[in-house]
């Protein structure tokens, strides 16, 4: 059984909410144990049905399972920080973002937001699994363009790690100290009717 | 009572996700009723909870009511095609992204990334609650940057009309024929193990 701590202990919400939304958070203590094929398929089935500016979908993701010839290629993207606690994670995922409209070539000024839509329902699935899915941008991105032969279409958005919870006495010291979910600035603090001028 | 179709109906979904997640879609027939103040609040207090790098939260929410002085600078940013439907919405948002790290001022790689995470929390609240979240890149990036004083240190990210469900045969006949919710790629095609090239 998990031993980390249920966000909706600790997190203060001022307005009704979905329970999903507020249980998410980004753990770091992992198992190491592997999930099953059926399990990643519900993880990226979810990321399926994000919305996108003209049903673009521009979402791809290249990913590794840990003790596979493909894990060494992805585990070595990441910052030393998160490798620390990846060597636990079932799976990395690099999410991938095509740059233009699939229809003229153009631009998508939105490309990495509708990605960063995809990975936040890969992360609610994943919360309703009882799995951990943390993303990270602390790893090299040109590298993982390069390493993982990346078409020039295509921009590195972000990664993932996904695993079964562990032990948070199992982390280094620096690591376990963080291992509460987070807190947010108050709503009012981030919205404003009108122009931003007038704040 | 809305007559929108439920995508529970017609969606093929091919592995087990949250039914929230399935039926969260982008409908543009809007009844033109206001939404509460609560209603409006509860929408961001989802967005509040999602995920970011370093817990950043770089979302920033500019919003107008219908009715209101602050309305027409909003709904003059949206093109020809998004208008025609919008002015029915009881909201509209324009999401700003925080370029830079608060901590040293150095550039953020997921902030848009991560505000799309946020918006898919708040589409995710609004479909829970019977409202119309529909996201849009269909509208003058640059006009909105001048016109909402947007400061040099945040992009402008995306739009988002808000609203009440309305009737689907009050929607220009272009608009009505679109009115039913989208499909996917299989997620076989959008995901990858191990390098692109490989594919």
């Amino acid at each position: 059984m998990s031993k980390l701590p249920d966000p909706a202990e600790s997190r203060q919400v001022d307005h009704a909410i979905e329970p999903l939304i507020y249980r998410r958070w980004s753990p770091r203590a992992l198992s190491g144990e592997p999930i099953s094929e059926e399990e990643l398929l519900r993880l990226f089935e979810a990321a399926r049905w994000a919305p996108s500016t003209y049903n673009e979908q521009e979402w791809r993701f290249l990913y590794a399972k840990r003790e596979t010839p493909q894990w060494p290629a992805f585990f070595d993207l990441l910052m030393k920080d998160n490798q620390t606690w990846c060597e636990n994670a079932a799976m990395l995922v690099v999410i991938l973002a095509h740059k233009v409209f699939a229809k003229n070539g153009k631009p998508n000024p939105v490309h990495l937001f509708d990605c960063g839509s995809a990975f936040e329902n890969l992360a609610l699935q994943g919360t309703a699994m009882g799995l951990v899915v943390h993303g990270m941008a602390g790893f090299d991105f040109e590298r993982a363009k390069r390493e993982l032969k990346v078409p020039d279409d295509y921009d590195v958005a972000a990664m993932l790690a996904v695993g079964r919870p562990g032990d948070p006495e199992n982390l280094p010291d620096k690591l376990r100290e963080m291992e509460v979910p987070s807190g947010r600035r108050p709503v009012k603090d981030s919205i404003h009717e009108g122009p931003y001028e007038s704040a």
